[in-house]
Protein backbone atom coordinates (compact mmCIF):
# COMPACT_ATOMS: atom_id res chain seq x y z
CA UNK A 1 0.00 0.00 0.00
CA UNK A 2 2.61 2.43 0.95
CA UNK A 3 4.64 1.17 -2.19
CA UNK A 4 1.52 2.02 -4.21
CA UNK A 5 1.09 5.67 -2.95
CA UNK A 6 4.76 6.23 -3.44
CA UNK A 7 4.84 5.48 -6.92
CA UNK A 8 1.65 7.25 -7.57
CA UNK A 9 3.17 10.21 -5.87
CA UNK A 10 6.53 9.73 -8.28
CA UNK A 11 3.94 9.41 -11.14
CA UNK A 12 2.25 12.70 -10.54
CA UNK A 13 5.46 14.25 -9.82
CA UNK A 14 6.39 13.32 -13.45
CA UNK A 15 3.21 14.13 -14.54
CA UNK A 16 3.87 17.63 -13.03
CA UNK A 17 7.11 17.86 -14.29
CA UNK A 18 6.02 17.36 -18.06
CA UNK A 19 3.36 20.01 -17.21
CA UNK A 20 6.52 22.36 -15.58
CA UNK A 21 8.40 21.87 -18.73
CA UNK A 22 5.55 21.70 -21.71
CA UNK A 23 4.36 25.34 -20.03
CA UNK A 24 8.36 26.79 -20.21
CA UNK A 25 9.11 25.84 -23.45
CA UNK A 26 5.96 26.89 -24.91
CA UNK A 27 6.97 30.35 -22.98
CA UNK A 28 10.22 30.24 -24.37
CA UNK A 29 9.90 29.39 -27.53
CA UNK A 30 6.66 31.70 -28.00
CA UNK A 31 4.68 29.64 -30.40
CA UNK A 32 1.60 29.33 -28.44
CA UNK A 33 1.77 33.22 -27.46
CA UNK A 34 1.20 35.99 -30.06
CA UNK A 35 3.57 38.00 -28.35
CA UNK A 36 6.34 36.95 -27.19
CA UNK A 37 8.42 38.30 -24.09
CA UNK A 38 11.51 40.48 -25.12
CA UNK A 39 14.69 38.80 -23.51
CA UNK A 40 17.56 41.01 -21.68
CA UNK A 41 19.47 43.38 -24.33
CA UNK A 42 22.64 41.67 -24.50
CA UNK A 43 24.91 44.48 -25.35
CA UNK A 44 24.77 48.36 -25.47
CA UNK A 45 26.53 50.99 -26.81
CA UNK A 46 26.94 54.44 -26.85
CA UNK A 47 28.69 56.16 -30.14
CA UNK A 48 28.34 59.63 -31.53
CA UNK A 49 28.95 60.27 -35.49
CA UNK A 50 29.99 63.81 -37.17
CA UNK A 51 28.43 64.85 -40.70
CA UNK A 52 30.22 67.32 -42.34
CA UNK A 53 28.10 68.51 -45.28
CA UNK A 54 30.08 69.72 -48.23
CA UNK A 55 28.53 73.04 -49.36
CA UNK A 56 31.12 74.04 -52.42
CA UNK A 57 34.04 75.58 -50.17
CA UNK A 58 35.42 72.82 -47.90
CA UNK A 59 36.29 69.60 -50.08
CA UNK A 60 39.11 68.98 -47.61
CA UNK A 61 37.13 68.40 -44.16
CA UNK A 62 33.85 67.64 -45.66
CA UNK A 63 32.40 64.00 -44.90
CA UNK A 64 29.66 64.31 -46.60
CA UNK A 65 28.16 65.15 -50.13
CA UNK A 66 24.74 65.52 -52.00
CA UNK A 67 24.42 63.06 -54.94
CA UNK A 68 20.57 63.78 -55.57
CA UNK A 69 18.16 66.65 -55.75
CA UNK A 70 15.04 67.35 -57.04
CA UNK A 71 14.92 69.44 -60.48
CA UNK A 72 16.24 72.82 -59.94
CA UNK A 73 18.20 72.13 -57.37
CA UNK A 74 21.75 72.29 -57.10
CA UNK A 75 24.40 69.76 -55.42
CA UNK A 76 26.50 72.19 -53.21
CA UNK A 77 23.91 73.57 -50.96
CA UNK A 78 20.17 71.62 -49.45
CA UNK A 79 17.64 74.11 -51.09
CA UNK A 80 16.19 75.88 -48.88
CA UNK A 81 13.08 74.81 -50.61
CA UNK A 82 10.86 72.03 -48.50
CA UNK A 83 12.52 71.48 -45.95
CA UNK A 84 14.69 69.93 -48.62
CA UNK A 85 12.77 67.43 -49.50
CA UNK A 86 14.45 64.83 -52.03
CA UNK A 87 18.13 66.03 -51.24
CA UNK A 88 20.35 62.80 -51.00
CA UNK A 89 23.25 62.94 -49.42
CA UNK A 90 26.51 60.23 -49.24
CA UNK A 91 28.58 60.32 -46.07
CA UNK A 92 31.67 58.62 -44.60
CA UNK A 93 31.31 60.19 -40.86
CA UNK A 94 34.46 59.48 -38.21
CA UNK A 95 32.75 57.77 -35.19
CA UNK A 96 33.93 58.43 -31.68
CA UNK A 97 33.11 57.44 -28.02
CA UNK A 98 32.31 61.10 -27.06
CA UNK A 99 31.17 64.40 -28.76
CA UNK A 100 34.65 65.55 -29.56
CA UNK A 101 34.80 66.02 -33.41
CA UNK A 102 38.29 65.53 -32.63
CA UNK A 103 38.82 62.24 -30.67
CA UNK A 104 40.39 59.68 -32.12
CA UNK A 105 37.36 57.80 -34.29
CA UNK A 106 36.60 54.31 -33.83
CA UNK A 107 34.92 53.72 -36.83
CA UNK A 108 33.23 55.12 -39.64
CA UNK A 109 29.68 55.56 -39.68
CA UNK A 110 29.08 54.60 -43.87
CA UNK A 111 26.07 55.28 -45.91
CA UNK A 112 22.83 57.81 -47.12
CA UNK A 113 20.20 59.82 -45.95
CA UNK A 114 17.56 61.83 -47.58
CA UNK A 115 15.20 64.22 -46.94
CA UNK A 116 11.58 62.98 -47.00
CA UNK A 117 9.23 65.43 -45.93
CA UNK A 118 7.88 68.47 -47.27
CA UNK A 119 6.47 69.85 -44.45
CA UNK A 120 8.72 69.57 -42.07
CA UNK A 121 12.38 68.56 -41.96
CA UNK A 122 12.77 64.93 -41.75
CA UNK A 123 15.27 62.30 -43.30
CA UNK A 124 15.47 58.76 -43.93
CA UNK A 125 18.58 57.00 -43.24
CA UNK A 126 20.42 53.58 -44.55
CA UNK A 127 24.10 53.01 -43.03
CA UNK A 128 26.40 50.66 -41.34
CA UNK A 129 29.13 51.38 -38.52
CA UNK A 130 32.32 49.99 -39.37
CA UNK A 131 33.78 49.33 -36.38
CA UNK A 132 37.56 48.93 -35.69
CA UNK A 133 38.92 49.24 -32.17
CA UNK A 134 40.39 47.42 -29.59
CA UNK A 135 36.74 46.92 -28.33
CA UNK A 136 35.22 45.86 -31.41
CA UNK A 137 35.83 45.08 -34.74
CA UNK A 138 32.73 44.60 -37.00
CA UNK A 139 29.77 46.22 -38.78
CA UNK A 140 26.42 47.09 -37.69
CA UNK A 141 23.74 48.19 -40.16
CA UNK A 142 20.74 50.63 -39.65
CA UNK A 143 17.75 51.83 -41.73
CA UNK A 144 14.68 53.82 -41.05
CA UNK A 145 12.60 56.81 -40.76
CA UNK A 146 14.61 59.72 -39.01
CA UNK A 147 11.90 62.29 -37.96
CA UNK A 148 14.85 64.41 -36.89
CA UNK A 149 12.51 67.79 -34.78
CA UNK A 150 11.98 64.54 -32.63
CA UNK A 151 14.08 64.93 -29.72
CA UNK A 152 14.81 60.99 -29.44
CA UNK A 153 14.04 58.89 -32.75
CA UNK A 154 14.23 55.32 -32.92
CA UNK A 155 16.11 53.22 -36.11
CA UNK A 156 15.97 49.81 -36.57
CA UNK A 157 19.29 47.63 -36.37
CA UNK A 158 18.33 45.22 -39.19
CA UNK A 159 21.94 42.95 -39.17
CA UNK A 160 26.13 43.18 -38.19
CA UNK A 161 28.81 41.29 -39.12
CA UNK A 162 32.12 40.22 -36.94
CA UNK A 163 31.59 40.94 -33.17
CA UNK A 164 27.92 41.61 -34.48
CA UNK A 165 27.19 38.98 -36.42
CA UNK A 166 23.46 39.02 -37.13
CA UNK A 167 22.84 41.17 -34.33
CA UNK A 168 19.15 42.87 -34.25
CA UNK A 169 17.90 45.78 -31.42
CA UNK A 170 17.30 49.11 -31.71
CA UNK A 171 19.65 52.72 -32.16
CA UNK A 172 17.96 55.38 -30.50
CA UNK A 173 19.21 58.84 -31.75
CA UNK A 174 19.18 62.15 -30.87
CA UNK A 175 20.77 65.08 -32.61
CA UNK A 176 23.63 66.23 -30.07
CA UNK A 177 24.96 69.46 -31.99
CA UNK A 178 24.45 71.43 -35.18
CA UNK A 179 25.36 74.04 -36.99
CA UNK A 180 23.47 75.41 -39.76
CA UNK A 181 23.53 73.13 -42.67
CA UNK A 182 27.31 72.16 -42.49
CA UNK A 183 27.83 70.20 -39.46
CA UNK A 184 25.41 68.16 -37.24
CA UNK A 185 26.51 65.68 -34.36
CA UNK A 186 24.24 62.35 -33.56
CA UNK A 187 24.40 60.38 -30.19
CA UNK A 188 23.60 56.77 -31.09
CA UNK A 189 22.14 54.65 -28.48
CA UNK A 190 22.22 51.38 -29.49
CA UNK A 191 20.34 48.18 -27.93
CA UNK A 192 21.27 45.03 -29.05
CA UNK A 193 18.64 41.94 -28.26
CA UNK A 194 20.70 39.06 -30.48
CA UNK A 195 24.31 38.18 -29.99
CA UNK A 196 26.23 35.70 -30.98
CA UNK B 1 11.75 -8.38 -7.07
CA UNK B 2 8.24 -6.46 -7.43
CA UNK B 3 10.84 -3.05 -6.04
CA UNK B 4 12.71 -3.96 -8.69
CA UNK B 5 10.24 -3.98 -11.28
CA UNK B 6 8.98 -0.89 -10.19
CA UNK B 7 12.12 0.56 -9.84
CA UNK B 8 12.66 -0.45 -13.60
CA UNK B 9 9.75 1.26 -14.42
CA UNK B 10 10.51 4.66 -12.79
CA UNK B 11 14.16 4.18 -14.62
CA UNK B 12 12.01 3.80 -17.96
CA UNK B 13 9.62 6.38 -17.21
CA UNK B 14 12.37 9.05 -16.53
CA UNK B 15 14.53 7.92 -19.39
CA UNK B 16 11.36 8.25 -21.47
CA UNK B 17 10.51 11.59 -20.89
CA UNK B 18 14.09 12.44 -20.99
CA UNK B 19 13.99 11.35 -24.63
CA UNK B 20 10.70 13.38 -25.60
CA UNK B 21 12.21 16.43 -24.01
CA UNK B 22 15.20 16.32 -25.63
CA UNK B 23 12.91 15.85 -28.83
CA UNK B 24 10.73 18.59 -28.02
CA UNK B 25 14.21 21.01 -27.29
CA UNK B 26 15.40 19.98 -30.24
CA UNK B 27 11.98 20.48 -32.44
CA UNK B 28 11.67 23.70 -30.99
CA UNK B 29 15.07 25.25 -31.01
CA UNK B 30 15.67 23.35 -34.17
CA UNK B 31 19.39 23.51 -33.75
CA UNK B 32 19.58 19.47 -35.01
CA UNK B 33 17.18 20.78 -38.03
CA UNK B 34 18.03 22.26 -41.56
CA UNK B 35 14.84 23.95 -41.74
CA UNK B 36 12.59 25.18 -38.62
CA UNK B 37 9.38 24.83 -38.53
CA UNK B 38 7.40 28.53 -39.05
CA UNK B 39 5.27 29.92 -36.23
CA UNK B 40 1.93 31.21 -36.59
CA UNK B 41 2.40 34.95 -37.54
CA UNK B 42 1.73 37.09 -34.43
CA UNK B 43 0.44 40.32 -36.61
CA UNK B 44 -1.61 41.01 -39.51
CA UNK B 45 -1.77 44.42 -41.09
CA UNK B 46 -3.62 45.60 -44.60
CA UNK B 47 -2.49 49.23 -45.57
CA UNK B 48 -2.37 51.25 -48.47
CA UNK B 49 -0.09 54.07 -49.83
CA UNK B 50 -0.22 56.09 -52.17
CA UNK B 51 2.49 57.85 -54.57
CA UNK B 52 2.07 60.88 -56.30
CA UNK B 53 5.24 61.94 -58.49
CA UNK B 54 6.12 65.55 -58.97
CA UNK B 55 5.98 66.03 -62.65
CA UNK B 56 7.25 69.67 -62.68
CA UNK B 57 3.41 71.29 -62.73
CA UNK B 58 1.85 69.48 -59.23
CA UNK B 59 4.52 70.57 -56.51
CA UNK B 60 1.46 71.33 -54.43
CA UNK B 61 0.54 67.56 -54.40
CA UNK B 62 3.42 65.63 -55.26
CA UNK B 63 4.39 63.26 -52.89
CA UNK B 64 7.30 62.28 -54.55
CA UNK B 65 10.28 63.22 -56.77
CA UNK B 66 12.83 62.47 -58.88
CA UNK B 67 16.14 63.18 -56.98
CA UNK B 68 18.69 60.95 -59.62
CA UNK B 69 18.67 59.86 -62.80
CA UNK B 70 20.77 58.33 -65.61
CA UNK B 71 22.60 60.50 -68.10
CA UNK B 72 20.81 62.38 -70.02
CA UNK B 73 17.37 61.92 -68.08
CA UNK B 74 15.51 65.17 -66.68
CA UNK B 75 14.36 65.05 -63.13
CA UNK B 76 10.77 66.23 -64.15
CA UNK B 77 9.80 63.07 -65.99
CA UNK B 78 10.25 59.70 -65.64
CA UNK B 79 11.77 58.36 -69.37
CA UNK B 80 10.11 56.67 -71.51
CA UNK B 81 13.55 55.08 -72.39
CA UNK B 82 14.66 51.73 -71.02
CA UNK B 83 11.59 51.48 -68.43
CA UNK B 84 12.72 54.01 -66.59
CA UNK B 85 16.15 52.09 -65.21
CA UNK B 86 18.12 53.97 -62.77
CA UNK B 87 15.20 56.79 -62.16
CA UNK B 88 15.20 57.13 -58.67
CA UNK B 89 12.43 58.77 -56.75
CA UNK B 90 12.01 59.71 -52.67
CA UNK B 91 8.56 59.68 -51.54
CA UNK B 92 6.48 60.54 -48.35
CA UNK B 93 3.24 58.99 -48.90
CA UNK B 94 -0.08 58.90 -46.96
CA UNK B 95 -1.23 55.33 -45.78
CA UNK B 96 -4.49 54.74 -45.75
CA UNK B 97 -6.64 51.64 -43.96
CA UNK B 98 -8.95 51.68 -47.46
CA UNK B 99 -8.27 52.27 -50.68
CA UNK B 100 -9.35 56.01 -51.17
CA UNK B 101 -7.05 58.43 -51.25
CA UNK B 102 -8.78 61.02 -49.27
CA UNK B 103 -9.02 58.62 -46.26
CA UNK B 104 -7.69 59.94 -43.12
CA UNK B 105 -3.95 58.86 -43.16
CA UNK B 106 -2.97 56.79 -40.48
CA UNK B 107 0.62 57.01 -41.32
CA UNK B 108 2.96 58.23 -43.70
CA UNK B 109 4.89 55.55 -46.10
CA UNK B 110 8.83 56.88 -46.50
CA UNK B 111 11.60 55.96 -49.14
CA UNK B 112 13.14 55.93 -51.89
CA UNK B 113 12.17 54.02 -55.12
CA UNK B 114 13.85 53.59 -58.12
CA UNK B 115 13.47 51.23 -61.50
CA UNK B 116 15.99 48.45 -62.13
CA UNK B 117 15.46 47.10 -65.19
CA UNK B 118 16.14 47.87 -68.65
CA UNK B 119 13.88 45.06 -70.70
CA UNK B 120 11.18 45.41 -68.24
CA UNK B 121 8.99 47.45 -65.92
CA UNK B 122 10.64 46.73 -62.67
CA UNK B 123 12.01 48.55 -58.86
CA UNK B 124 13.74 48.20 -55.96
CA UNK B 125 11.98 49.41 -52.68
CA UNK B 126 13.88 50.63 -49.27
CA UNK B 127 10.87 52.43 -47.09
CA UNK B 128 9.24 52.82 -43.69
CA UNK B 129 5.81 52.78 -41.97
CA UNK B 130 5.87 55.49 -39.97
CA UNK B 131 2.88 54.66 -38.22
CA UNK B 132 1.17 57.13 -35.47
CA UNK B 133 -3.00 55.87 -34.90
CA UNK B 134 -4.90 54.92 -32.00
CA UNK B 135 -4.30 51.65 -32.88
CA UNK B 136 -0.86 51.60 -33.92
CA UNK B 137 2.45 53.57 -32.63
CA UNK B 138 5.54 52.42 -34.36
CA UNK B 139 7.78 51.62 -37.33
CA UNK B 140 8.28 48.81 -40.25
CA UNK B 141 10.94 48.78 -42.01
CA UNK B 142 10.85 47.23 -45.96
CA UNK B 143 13.24 46.29 -48.16
CA UNK B 144 13.59 44.59 -51.48
CA UNK B 145 12.68 43.99 -55.20
CA UNK B 146 9.70 44.71 -56.77
CA UNK B 147 9.03 43.57 -59.85
CA UNK B 148 6.02 45.34 -60.28
CA UNK B 149 4.02 43.48 -63.24
CA UNK B 150 4.32 40.48 -61.17
CA UNK B 151 0.20 40.79 -59.62
CA UNK B 152 1.43 40.09 -55.95
CA UNK B 153 5.05 40.74 -55.22
CA UNK B 154 6.50 39.91 -51.54
CA UNK B 155 9.35 42.07 -49.86
CA UNK B 156 11.02 41.89 -46.56
CA UNK B 157 10.34 43.44 -43.48
CA UNK B 158 13.48 43.49 -42.02
CA UNK B 159 13.12 45.78 -38.64
CA UNK B 160 10.92 48.24 -36.66
CA UNK B 161 10.51 49.64 -33.51
CA UNK B 162 7.94 51.22 -30.99
CA UNK B 163 4.58 48.72 -31.82
CA UNK B 164 6.72 46.82 -34.14
CA UNK B 165 9.90 46.72 -32.01
CA UNK B 166 12.45 44.12 -34.16
CA UNK B 167 9.23 42.21 -35.93
CA UNK B 168 10.27 40.72 -38.90
CA UNK B 169 7.96 39.32 -41.78
CA UNK B 170 6.99 39.52 -45.39
CA UNK B 171 5.11 42.37 -47.14
CA UNK B 172 2.79 40.90 -49.89
CA UNK B 173 2.51 44.05 -52.33
CA UNK B 174 -0.08 44.62 -55.51
CA UNK B 175 -0.89 48.04 -57.40
CA UNK B 176 -4.44 48.60 -56.48
CA UNK B 177 -4.18 50.85 -59.28
CA UNK B 178 -2.69 53.72 -61.05
CA UNK B 179 -2.86 56.50 -63.51
CA UNK B 180 -0.20 56.91 -65.84
CA UNK B 181 3.65 58.14 -64.74
CA UNK B 182 1.69 60.23 -61.71
CA UNK B 183 -0.46 58.15 -59.58
CA UNK B 184 0.17 54.29 -58.52
CA UNK B 185 -1.76 53.44 -54.87
CA UNK B 186 -0.14 49.86 -53.70
CA UNK B 187 -1.92 47.56 -51.44
CA UNK B 188 0.53 46.18 -48.43
CA UNK B 189 -0.46 42.68 -46.55
CA UNK B 190 1.35 42.57 -43.77
CA UNK B 191 2.90 39.21 -42.23
CA UNK B 192 4.72 39.41 -39.02
CA UNK B 193 6.29 36.33 -37.45
CA UNK B 194 7.96 37.70 -34.95
CA UNK B 195 6.51 40.48 -32.20
CA UNK B 196 7.44 41.82 -28.93
CA UNK C 1 14.74 1.84 4.87
CA UNK C 2 15.45 0.53 1.26
CA UNK C 3 12.22 1.97 0.47
CA UNK C 4 13.53 5.42 1.46
CA UNK C 5 16.71 5.08 0.33
CA UNK C 6 15.13 4.36 -3.35
CA UNK C 7 12.21 7.13 -3.10
CA UNK C 8 15.26 9.51 -2.60
CA UNK C 9 17.27 8.57 -5.17
CA UNK C 10 14.03 9.04 -7.44
CA UNK C 11 13.52 12.44 -5.97
CA UNK C 12 17.65 13.33 -6.70
CA UNK C 13 16.80 11.68 -10.00
CA UNK C 14 13.87 13.31 -10.56
CA UNK C 15 16.06 17.28 -9.07
CA UNK C 16 18.89 16.17 -11.57
CA UNK C 17 16.27 16.01 -14.10
CA UNK C 18 14.97 19.32 -14.22
CA UNK C 19 18.04 21.27 -13.25
CA UNK C 20 19.60 19.28 -16.77
CA UNK C 21 16.28 20.26 -18.55
CA UNK C 22 16.15 24.29 -17.29
CA UNK C 23 20.07 24.56 -17.91
CA UNK C 24 19.21 23.23 -21.64
CA UNK C 25 16.42 25.42 -22.16
CA UNK C 26 18.34 28.32 -20.66
CA UNK C 27 21.09 27.61 -22.86
CA UNK C 28 18.70 27.11 -26.09
CA UNK C 29 16.81 30.17 -25.47
CA UNK C 30 19.48 32.11 -24.22
CA UNK C 31 17.26 34.18 -21.77
CA UNK C 32 19.66 33.65 -19.00
CA UNK C 33 22.82 34.43 -21.79
CA UNK C 34 24.26 37.29 -23.06
CA UNK C 35 25.93 35.96 -25.92
CA UNK C 36 23.78 32.73 -27.84
CA UNK C 37 25.57 29.95 -29.10
CA UNK C 38 25.55 30.32 -32.99
CA UNK C 39 23.51 27.51 -34.34
CA UNK C 40 24.77 25.63 -37.44
CA UNK C 41 24.29 27.29 -40.92
CA UNK C 42 20.93 25.98 -42.32
CA UNK C 43 21.91 26.69 -46.29
CA UNK C 44 25.32 27.71 -48.22
CA UNK C 45 25.07 29.40 -51.63
CA UNK C 46 28.29 30.46 -53.73
CA UNK C 47 26.91 32.52 -56.79
CA UNK C 48 28.64 35.73 -59.04
CA UNK C 49 27.13 38.50 -60.05
CA UNK C 50 28.61 40.80 -62.72
CA UNK C 51 28.99 44.52 -62.88
CA UNK C 52 29.08 45.91 -66.40
CA UNK C 53 28.71 50.10 -65.48
CA UNK C 54 27.33 52.13 -68.57
CA UNK C 55 30.10 54.58 -69.56
CA UNK C 56 27.97 56.44 -72.24
CA UNK C 57 29.13 53.97 -75.11
CA UNK C 58 27.84 50.64 -73.70
CA UNK C 59 24.19 51.34 -73.09
CA UNK C 60 23.44 47.85 -74.91
CA UNK C 61 25.37 46.05 -72.66
CA UNK C 62 25.50 47.88 -69.58
CA UNK C 63 23.88 46.42 -66.58
CA UNK C 64 24.37 49.57 -64.42
CA UNK C 65 24.33 53.41 -64.85
CA UNK C 66 25.18 56.23 -62.52
CA UNK C 67 22.07 58.31 -61.17
CA UNK C 68 23.69 60.42 -58.64
CA UNK C 69 27.51 62.20 -58.13
CA UNK C 70 28.43 65.10 -56.10
CA UNK C 71 28.17 68.22 -57.77
CA UNK C 72 30.80 68.92 -60.96
CA UNK C 73 31.13 65.08 -61.80
CA UNK C 74 28.85 63.89 -64.61
CA UNK C 75 26.93 60.09 -64.95
CA UNK C 76 28.68 58.93 -67.58
CA UNK C 77 32.00 58.01 -66.10
CA UNK C 78 33.19 57.47 -62.49
CA UNK C 79 35.02 61.00 -61.42
CA UNK C 80 38.97 59.60 -61.15
CA UNK C 81 38.72 62.06 -58.15
CA UNK C 82 38.40 61.33 -54.51
CA UNK C 83 37.79 57.24 -54.82
CA UNK C 84 34.79 58.15 -57.17
CA UNK C 85 33.13 59.51 -53.47
CA UNK C 86 29.82 59.79 -53.64
CA UNK C 87 29.20 58.23 -57.27
CA UNK C 88 26.22 56.39 -57.08
CA UNK C 89 24.88 53.30 -59.33
CA UNK C 90 21.61 50.91 -59.83
CA UNK C 91 22.28 48.13 -61.27
CA UNK C 92 20.27 44.70 -62.65
CA UNK C 93 23.04 42.10 -62.59
CA UNK C 94 22.97 38.66 -63.95
CA UNK C 95 23.93 36.10 -61.19
CA UNK C 96 25.51 32.49 -62.25
CA UNK C 97 26.80 29.81 -60.85
CA UNK C 98 30.50 30.26 -61.81
CA UNK C 99 32.85 33.06 -63.06
CA UNK C 100 31.76 32.99 -66.36
CA UNK C 101 29.74 35.99 -67.34
CA UNK C 102 27.61 34.01 -70.40
CA UNK C 103 27.28 31.26 -68.22
CA UNK C 104 22.95 30.95 -68.41
CA UNK C 105 21.80 33.11 -65.36
CA UNK C 106 19.98 31.71 -62.09
CA UNK C 107 18.65 35.01 -61.08
CA UNK C 108 19.49 39.32 -61.30
CA UNK C 109 21.14 40.95 -58.70
CA UNK C 110 19.08 44.09 -58.41
CA UNK C 111 20.00 47.27 -55.87
CA UNK C 112 22.10 50.04 -56.13
CA UNK C 113 26.12 51.02 -55.04
CA UNK C 114 27.92 54.41 -53.78
CA UNK C 115 31.36 54.68 -53.54
CA UNK C 116 31.25 56.26 -49.54
CA UNK C 117 35.21 56.83 -49.16
CA UNK C 118 37.31 60.14 -50.30
CA UNK C 119 40.61 58.25 -49.08
CA UNK C 120 40.39 55.08 -50.42
CA UNK C 121 38.23 52.84 -52.57
CA UNK C 122 35.30 51.66 -50.82
CA UNK C 123 31.47 51.41 -51.13
CA UNK C 124 28.17 51.02 -49.83
CA UNK C 125 25.66 48.24 -51.42
CA UNK C 126 21.67 47.54 -51.07
CA UNK C 127 20.37 44.83 -53.16
CA UNK C 128 18.00 41.77 -53.37
CA UNK C 129 18.68 38.28 -55.45
CA UNK C 130 16.13 37.26 -57.39
CA UNK C 131 16.39 33.53 -57.63
CA UNK C 132 14.41 31.95 -60.23
CA UNK C 133 15.85 28.40 -60.99
CA UNK C 134 15.06 24.77 -60.50
CA UNK C 135 17.08 25.06 -57.15
CA UNK C 136 16.21 28.43 -55.81
CA UNK C 137 13.14 30.50 -55.90
CA UNK C 138 13.04 33.44 -53.74
CA UNK C 139 15.07 36.56 -52.64
CA UNK C 140 17.20 37.49 -50.38
CA UNK C 141 18.25 41.22 -49.31
CA UNK C 142 21.35 42.54 -48.09
CA UNK C 143 23.03 45.74 -47.10
CA UNK C 144 26.09 47.34 -45.50
CA UNK C 145 29.38 48.50 -45.73
CA UNK C 146 31.48 46.88 -49.15
CA UNK C 147 35.75 48.28 -48.26
CA UNK C 148 36.46 46.73 -51.76
CA UNK C 149 39.92 46.70 -51.43
CA UNK C 150 39.87 44.38 -48.49
CA UNK C 151 39.92 40.87 -50.35
CA UNK C 152 36.99 39.12 -48.04
CA UNK C 153 34.30 41.31 -46.85
CA UNK C 154 30.91 40.98 -44.78
CA UNK C 155 28.25 41.79 -45.78
CA UNK C 156 24.29 41.58 -43.60
CA UNK C 157 21.64 39.27 -44.93
CA UNK C 158 18.53 41.30 -43.42
CA UNK C 159 15.56 39.26 -45.45
CA UNK C 160 14.48 37.35 -48.03
CA UNK C 161 11.03 35.69 -49.42
CA UNK C 162 10.27 32.71 -51.24
CA UNK C 163 12.25 29.68 -50.24
CA UNK C 164 14.43 32.19 -48.16
CA UNK C 165 11.64 33.45 -45.90
CA UNK C 166 12.91 35.68 -43.89
CA UNK C 167 16.32 34.04 -43.41
CA UNK C 168 19.31 35.98 -42.09
CA UNK C 169 23.13 35.52 -42.22
CA UNK C 170 26.51 37.30 -43.86
CA UNK C 171 27.40 36.92 -47.18
CA UNK C 172 31.07 36.77 -47.41
CA UNK C 173 32.21 38.89 -51.16
CA UNK C 174 34.98 38.72 -52.43
CA UNK C 175 35.92 40.78 -56.26
CA UNK C 176 36.70 38.18 -58.38
CA UNK C 177 37.86 40.18 -61.46
CA UNK C 178 37.15 43.61 -62.62
CA UNK C 179 38.54 45.48 -65.68
CA UNK C 180 38.61 49.50 -65.31
CA UNK C 181 35.60 50.87 -64.20
CA UNK C 182 33.66 49.22 -66.44
CA UNK C 183 32.81 45.68 -65.56
CA UNK C 184 33.22 43.88 -62.48
CA UNK C 185 32.33 40.06 -60.90
CA UNK C 186 31.94 39.53 -57.54
CA UNK C 187 31.48 36.12 -55.59
CA UNK C 188 29.06 35.93 -53.02
CA UNK C 189 29.37 33.14 -50.49
CA UNK C 190 26.25 33.30 -48.62
CA UNK C 191 25.65 31.26 -45.46
CA UNK C 192 22.15 31.73 -43.60
CA UNK C 193 21.61 30.87 -40.17
CA UNK C 194 17.49 31.34 -40.17
CA UNK C 195 15.58 28.96 -42.98
CA UNK C 196 11.97 28.50 -42.64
Amino acid sequence: MAMAIKSNRFVHLCFLFFVVSTVLLQTTDGRSWKKRPLRQPCRNLVLYFHDVLYNGKNAGNATSTLVGAPQGANLTLLSGKDNQFGDLAVFDDPITLDNNFHSPPVGRAQGFYFYDMKNTFSAWLGFTFVLNSTDHKGTITFGGADPILTKYRDISVVGGTGDFLMTRGIATVNTDSYEGDVYFRLRVNITLYECY
